[in-house]
């Protein structure tokens, strides 16, 4: 068992990201009591009965009155719906209850806050765990969800150190490695290597089911489009909320991206063989060099 | 043991294709010689040292005497080193040896073998084994390559029925699973599912390598970006040759794939939900529609 990190943990959205922490931090004595806030009575009986968490409601008043200075609100509904959340813990957060979330883009959430706010408050502290499944909804969380995951948060220039301290020991808790960089930057990183990506797997997934040979071309795939089109299997709602959500960051990837296909293409279409064995050979070394930073994040994200 | 599909088997080029071939095809009885020709004496040791051969050479003279009409010659060199394969076995091929190849692109095949017999020889039946692994050469060389793979067979207005016959049993004798279909539909098929995603994977890492973020970005990718590029552990060389060989039928797929991607962009930049939740839904739809196809090709190709 870990020292508690603070008293109470209410978990705003128990889904597989917010439940998973519940659990973890519960198992592991980071926390007292694990409450938490769901639209669905169904979703805090589960929670309960699953050993989730200690107690729950559909609203937030008497959940919210439960809270001390220095307890934490983790957000962990779905990104689009973050700034309502916000909304309905203020009084908390004016209490000095620590106020942190887990959506996938940082900017928006960030904007949010201080809309909702008027300022950022000092016990504010975005974050980001870099972990989830194919799997959603209360019933998929697990405990080691974060184990040697990355977690990374974005304090605003109000954050207070005490607070940034509390949240990271909180998933340090339960096995991630934190990491503080500005929320520009992790958006940046992200729309990269992750909302690119998807994108690009949607679209391509999409022009095959619409392409003349229909049925034949996925007939005819082999391992290598299962592998690149794996992560066509997520959530549509929720990758929908993240390509909005960190649209100027991912248009300026997805455009990067579309110039240097073009320069591809050309290179293909003069069967320039010079450049295309540089530009592939640079690809797998750079993919090798890296290959080892993939090893920790084997088994989760898709 | 199978009833013997022919008697002699020579492989030219003896890596992981032709050689997982030969160690199938000799282990379960499909032939009761198989022969090979490599540039490297070494490879030949090694073939006959670790059972995947019965005899080899350097050179094509001593080997291509010992074949009658009916024995079957596999071609399975790079894809642009196919036309001298051929070149150099046309003298077997006059006397009704059996040719097939394993090259990933058809069309090209088809031409040089016009090109270099004049016409089609009847004993001529293009072939495609969709198996595959990201280790290459005659080490890598493994009985089970073929279990439960496809392999595509596009015969031309000219290949006999014999000879069709012939190659259909010898792919089968080692597990695969063989269809036929006019080569122009096995190189759009190809395109579309294998040599654009990995023209897009390529791209996308070579983009990643070089943006100004460098290094952070490969640090924060997570296991939906390890997947989705894994396929650029591929060998360039190799996919350099097949995207130069299908580059009409690759550039048609990449042009129409762009396109779809525009529309997306547009959506996104447009802020369009359901435009975006649309085409994200009809991808997951497809892809959970055809995932059980992929469950038969599992473990190789990548």
């Amino acid at each position: 068992m870990t020292a508690p990190v603070c008293e109470r943990l209410l978990v705003v959205g128990l889904g597989l990201i917010g439940g998973s922490l519940a659990l973890a931090a519960r198992r592991c004595g980071a926390v007292r009591e694990v409450l938490a806030v769901s639209r669905s009575a169904e979703t805090i009986r589960t929670g309960i009965a699953r050993g989730l968490i200690d107690d729950g409601a559909t609203d937030y008043g008497s959940v919210l009155d439960r809270l001390q200075p220095g307890d934490v609100i983790l957000v962990s509904t779905p990104t689009l719906a973050v700034p309502a959340a916000f909304a309905a813990v203020q009084s908390a957060v004016a209490r000095g209850v620590i106020l942190t979330d887990a959506a996938s883009v940082k900017g928006s959430v960030v904007a949010a806050a201080r809309e909702v706010f008027g300022d950022w408050p000092a016990t504010f502290v975005p974050g980001h765990p870099i972990a989830g499944s194919e799997k959603n909804g209360v019933l998929a969380a697990v405990p080691e969800l974060y184990r040697h995951r990355r977690v990374i948060l974005t304090p605003t220039a109000a954050s207070s150190a005490g607070a940034v301290r509390t949240v990271r020991q909180l998933w340090e808790a339960v096995g991630a490695e934190v990491l503080e960089m500005p929320a520009a930057l992790h958006d940046e990183l992200l729309a990269a290597t992750s909302h690119l990506p998807h994108v690009l797997a949607y679209a391509l997934v999409d022009a095959l089911a619409q392409h003349r040979s229909g049925e034949d071309l996925f007939r005819f795939a082999a391992g290598g489009f299962r592998d690149f089109t794996r992560i066509v299997a997520s959530d549509p709602q929720m990758w929908h909320d993240i390509v909005l959500a960190n649209r100027e960051a991912l248009l300026a990837e997805l455009d990067r991206y579309t110039q240097h296909l073009a320069g591809l293409r050309s290179a293909i279409a003069q069967q320039d063989s010079a450049a295309i064995l540089a530009l592939f050979g640079r690809a797998r070394a750079a993919r090798e060099h890296f290959a080892a930073l993939f090893e920790n994040t084997d088994s989760a994200e898709k």
